[in-house]
C-alpha cells in the first residue's frame, strides 16, 4: 500500500493512468485518506459531476492483512447529494483485494465524453482500461455475472447500476462480497453518481499472485489480533445479538424506545414490527434454507449478515440491514419481509442507497404518489428509478429533491441526505451527529443510539438534551479514527465497553507499521479527519446553519414520547469545539 | 398607507384577518417593506413552503398617487428557490388599487389544510375571505375571466395558476393590466409557490370609491412629477427606445455585444436574432393590427410594453420582455416569435417565470429532452408543466432541480435562480450582480448592462473585471432604493444620467411625505435594505461561497470574444464593503 493509482478519465485519446509513490498521504487509510485527497485536491466548488471532483478509493490501514475485521473500504469525493465531502464506506471483498494489490487507494479524475463507459481491470501484472460499452444499462447482478464469466469467481468487483450510469444522487457504489454477489454498497451521498460522472462503470480486482500484506512485527500482530477477535467474541452485540439476528436485531428494540421513525417520521413505533424484526427474518431465512449467519468479507468473525431465499428457495438478497427494512418498511408502513427483501435486491441491482431510496419513498407516500403501507407500489416506484422515466430520475435522486419536486414539507434529511432509522426525536444523541456530522444526516457518523438506547459505552437519557453534545462528539471523533483503519464499525461496541479490546486494535496497528500509538493518537487522528472534512464543507459553503435539523423536527411532537427536538442550536454548535 | 393586512390562514376555523397599524414599519414601501417584514419575522430556517414563512405584498411608497411610472408592487417571502430572502416586483394595477385602499402591505401568514383555496377580496368595504374551491386547477386567464364575470372590469387581480398551486419553485404571480389581463408577474423565486402554499388563489382588489392618494404638499408635488415626466420624455432610452421596441431592442444589441446566451449559455451571438429582435417584434404587431407601444398601468408614460396578436388577428399575449424572448427563443436556439409568444402565453397562463422557465429549457434540452432550436418541442414541454406531469414537475421547480434531476453539469444559475439574458463573460458587471444579488442571479438586482453596453451611467468595459465591483455595487444600492418607491426600475436609465430627474423623484417623495430627504438618503435607504436582505441570508445559510458563478463560467470561454468570468472571488466579496 505504497502506491496510489490514478486514472484521468479525460484525458485525450481515452483514459491514462500512473502509479504515484504514497508521498505525503503516507501512513494513513480508509476515510483519512479519502479526506485528505478531496479535501487537498477538489475543488469545493466545482460541480459534483464534473471533470474537477475525484473519486478516491480506499482500503483501511489494515485491510488486507490478517486482522479480523478489516475488510472496509472508503469512497471519498465532493457528494453530489449534500454538496460537501463525502466518504461512505463499504464491506465486501474489495478492501482486502485492493490492499494485497498493493494500492493505498485509486483515484478517478477528469471526466470522459459523455457516453463513455470503461472497465479498469488491476491485477498482478498492472492496470488495464477497456471500452465496457457492452455493459451499458446493466444492473450490478448481471454485470458481475459477465464478469464471472471472464474471470472466475475470485475477483472481486467494485461496480454501478443503472443509477451510477444516469448520475443520480442517491446511486451507491457495489462491491461483491465472499459469494461475488454485488451486496455490499458504499451507500451514501451519491457517490455512485460520481463514478457515473467518471465513465467507470466495474473495477475488477484480482488478487491472485499477491501476499496476505506481512506485519513489521509478526508475533506481536499475531497476539494483538488474538486479544482482538477474543474481545469481539466475548462482548454480547458482538458476539451474540449480531451474529445471531444482525443489524435488524434492532427494530423490535427501536420501536419499543418509541424512536422509530413510522410512516415519514410521523409516529415513533411501528405496531406490527415485529412481523419485520430480525428475530422473525433470521427464523425466514432459515426456515427457507437460507442463512442468519453470515460474513460479508475474508475475516469477518461478527458475521452479522444472512442469505435471504425467496419463498420458492432460491436467492434474492443478502439479509437485508436494519435501516434498509426499517427505510422499505416502517418507514412506508411495509411489513412484509419479501417485499422488503425485493426492495433491497433491485437497490443492490440498480446501485441505490436503501435508506435514501426507502426515506424517498415515503416522501413520495406522503405526496400521495403511493398508499402508505402499499408494498406493491413501492416496488413499482423503485422499478421506476431503474428504468429512469422521469418520476424514477426524481426518486433516484434522493428525498430532498423528490420533496421539492412535488412541493412536500415533511422531508427528513439534513444537508440534503435523508434521516436513517432513528427518530432523533426519540434518540436525541443521534439527533446531534444527524444535525452536525460532515456527511449529512448519518447515523454511522457518530452513532449515539448506542449509549442512548443499548447501554453501550455508558448511559444518556435518550430523551434529554444533557450529556448529547459531548457523546456525539466524541463517537464522531472516534468513528473518524475507526473508518481510517478498514475496521467494520461494528466493533465498536466491544471497544467502547472494553478497554483491552480498544487496547488490541491500537497494538495491531502498531505491531504492523512498526509504530508506538497510544489512545490520544487515535483520538487525534479522528480529529484531524473531521477538521479535513469541516474545512472542505466551509469552503463549499456549509455553515452552522447547515448543522440543523429540518424545522418539522423542532414543531412536530413524536408519539408516544410527545417530545421534540430539544438540543439547542447554540450546544450544536459546540460539537466541534474541542 | 397607514395599515398592515395580515391574515391568518391557518387559523382554526378558516382564514382570520386583522388590520394592524403600520407601527415600526412607517415610512417605507415596497421591497423596502417586504425585506423588513420577512427579514423581522420570518424564521430563517423554515421550510418556504411551511406555516412559518410569510408572504408580503407591499405596494411602493408612491404607488396610488399621481406620480408617473409608480405601479409597481413587491411580493416578499423566503424563496423556495434560492433559500433566501425574495423579493419580487411586478407592474399592472394592484399597486395602485392597493395603495389607494390604504394598505402598505398585505402579509399572508400560516398554512391552511392541504387543499383549502381561498379568494380574498378587498374593498372600501373591507376584507371578505372565502372559498375558491370553483378555481381550483385554472390557468390566470380563466380565473380573470371569471373575476371579471363576477366583479367586472375595473378590479385588479393578484393571482397564481397552476404552477402556483402546485407550489412549483418557477411559480409567478400575476397582476392585472389594464386591460385586466393577467400579464405582469412577479416572475422570480418562487413567490407563486408560496401564495400556493398560503392557500390564496386570488386577491381582488377594487377601488371604487377611493381616492388618489393625497400628497402633503399638492403644488411642490405636481410641479416635481412635471419636471419628472419631462425627464423621463426626454432621455433617449425612456422616451424613444422602449416605447417604440420595448425591451426587446436589447436582442440585437446583445447579440452584436457577444453577451447574448445562446443555446445554454455556449454562445455569446445568436445568429438569426434579428428574426426575433424588438424591430421585427414591433413590425409584426403593428402589421396584424397589435400594438407595439403600451402601457401596463395606469400612470405608466415609457410604455415599453404592447400588444401581441397571433396570425389570425387574435390576442394572444403582451408583447413578450426581451428577457422572455432569449429565454424561450435565443437561449433555445429558437428564432420564431409566434412561438415565443405562444411560450409566454403558457408561462402567463400556469403562472411561471419566463427567465427561469427558458433557462430550464435549455438544460432540458442539453440533457436531451428536446432538440435545440425544436419550437414545438419547448412549447411541448411547458404544457407538461401546466399538467404537473411528472416531467412537469421537474421542470416547473426551475434549472436547478431540472439539471440535478437529468445530471446535467452545464446549469446557469446562482443561488438556485436561473441567469437572465446577458452571459456574465461578455458582461462581466452583471455577472457581478449575479454573484452577489441577494436574490440569486437577477439582472434587474443591479442593472450594470446599462453602463458595460448601452453607455448609461457612464461607460465601464464590458470585457475587463475593473471597475464592475464599484459599478455593481452602486446599481444594486440605487435598485433596492428603486424598488421600494413603487417606480418601475426603467426610471433608471434616465435617472443615471440626468440629475435633475433624480432630483424630481426625490422632490416627489418629499412633497409627498413633507420630508426634506437628499440623495445621500436615498443611498442610505437602499443600503439599509441589502442589508436586511444580507443578515436574512446568513441566517439562511448563504455564504460568500453563494456569491460566485457556477464553475463552467469560469472554464469555458464564450464565443467570439473567448472570455471566461475575470473578477476574482477576493473582489466579489467587497461588493457590500461600502
Amino acid at each position: 500500500m505504497d502506491k496510489i493509482l490514478r486514472i484521468d478519465m479525460g484525458a485525450g485519446g481515452g483514459p491514462k493512468f500512473r502509479e504515484d509513490p504514497v508521498g505525503d498521504y503516507a501512513g494513513i487509510g480508509g476515510r483519512a485518506l479519502t479526506s485528505a485527497i478531496v479535501s487537498k485536491e477538489v475543488p469545493p466548488l466545482c460541480h459534483p459531476l464534473g471533470e474537477n471532483n475525484k473519486l478516491v478509493i480506499a482500503p483501511g490501514l489494515l485491510s488486507g492483512t490478517a486482522a479480523a475485521m478489516s475488510g472496509r473500504i472508503s469512497m471519498g469525493c465532493k457528494s453530489p447529494l449534500t454538496g460537501g465531502i463525502k466518504e461512505a464506506n463499504a464491506g465486501g471483498q474489495a478492501s482486502q483485494v485492493l490492499a494485497r494489490l498493493g494500492y493505498a487507494a485509486i483515484v478517478l479524475e477528469g471526466k470522459p465524453a459523455d457516453g463513455a463507459l470503461y472497465k479498469v481491470m488491476i491485477n498482478k501484472d498492472g492496470v488495464k482500461i477497456e471500452s465496457a460499452d457492452e455493459f451499458k444499462g446493466l444492473g450490478n447482478y448481471d454485470l458481475v455475472d459477465k464478469i464471472k464469466a471472464a474471470h472466475g469467481e475470485k475477483v472481486a468487483c467494485i461496480s454501478i447500476g443503472q443509477a451510477g450510469e444516469m448520475k443520480m444522487s442517491a446511486a451507491s457504489i457495489a462491491c461483491t462480497d465472499m459469494e461475488m454477489r454485488p451486496t455490499r454498497h458504499a451507500g451514501r451521498g451519491g457517490v455512485g453518481a460520481v463514478m457515473g460522472s467518471k465513465g467507470v462503470k466495474v473495477i475488477v480486482l484480482d488478487d491472485s499472485g499477491m501476499k496476505m500484506r506481512a506485519p513489521k512485527d509478526p508475533d506481536k500482530f499475531k497476539a494483538a489480533n488474538k486479544v482482538w477477535v477474543e474481545g469481539l467474541r466475548k462482548h454480547p452485540v458482538t458476539g451474540e445479538g449480531l451474529p445471531a439476528y444482525g443489524t435488524n436485531v434492532l427494530t423490535n428494540v427501536i420501536s419499543e424506545a418509541g424512536a422509530y421513525p413510522t410512516k415519514n417520521f410521523m409516529w415513533g413505533s411501528f405496531e406490527t414490527c415485529n412481523k419485520i424484526s430480525g428475530e422473525t427474518q433470521a427464523e425466514t431465512e432459515i426456515e427457507r434454507g437460507g442463512s442468519a449467519t453470515h460474513g460479508c468479507h475474508r475475516g469477518c468473525i461478527i458475521r452479522c449478515s444472512g442469505i435471504y431465499l425467496d419463498k420458492d428457495g432460491a436467492y434474492l438478497t443478502k439479509q437485508p440491514e436494519y435501516e434498509t427494512v426499517w427505510a422499505h418498511g416502517g418507514n412506508c408502513c411495509i411489513d412484509d419481509l419479501d417485499a422488503i427483501a425485493q426492495l433491497d435486491r433491485l437497490d443492490d441491482d440498480f446501485g441505490l442507497d436503501t435508506i435514501e431510496m426507502g426515506a424517498t419513498i415515503g416522501v413520495a407516500m406522503e405526496a400521495g404518489l403511493a398508499e402508505f403501507g402499499d408494498a406493491e407500489a413501492a416496488i413499482n416506484l423503485v422499478k421506476e428509478v431503474g428504468k429512469g422515466t422521469h418520476l424514477g430520475r426524481i426518486l433516484g435522486n434522493g428525498a430532498a429533491v423528490t420533496g421539492k419536486v412535488f412541493g412536500v414539507e415533511r422531508v427528513p434529511v439534513v444537508k440534503g441526505q435523508a434521516m436513517p432509522a432513528y427518530d432523533p426525536r426519540g434518540i436525541q444523541g443521534i439527533g446531534v451527529t444527524y444535525a452536525t456530522s460532515t456527511m449529512g444526516a448519518d447515523h454511522t457518523a457518530g452513532y449515539a443510539v448506542a449509549t442512548n438506547i443499548l447501554g453501550v459505552g455508558g448511559n444518556v437519557d435518550p430523551l434529554k438534551p444533557e450529556g448529547q453534545i459531548e457523546l456525539s462528539r466524541n463517537l464522531q471523533i472516534a468513528t473518524a479514527a475507526v473508518d481510517s483503519t478498514g475496521m467494520c464499525l461494528f466493533i465498536a461496541f466491544a471497544v467502547l465497553d472494553q478497554p483491552d479490546t480498544f487496547q488490541a486494535l491500537i497494538d495491531m496497528i502498531n505491531a504492523f507499521y512498526g509504530l508506538s500509538l497510544t489512545a490520544d493518537d487515535v483520538t487525534a487522528l479522528g480529529k484531524s479527519v473531521l477538521t479535513n472534512e469541516r474545512d472542505f464543507n466551509a469552503r463549499a459553503g456549509l455553515t452552522a446553519e447547515h448543522d440543523r435539523l429540518p424545522e418539522f423536527f423542532l414543531k412536530e411532537k413524536l408519539p408516544p414520547h410527545n417530545i421534540t427536538f430539544q438540543v439547542k442550536d447554540e450546544e450544536l454548535d459546540q460539537v466541534f469545539n474541542w
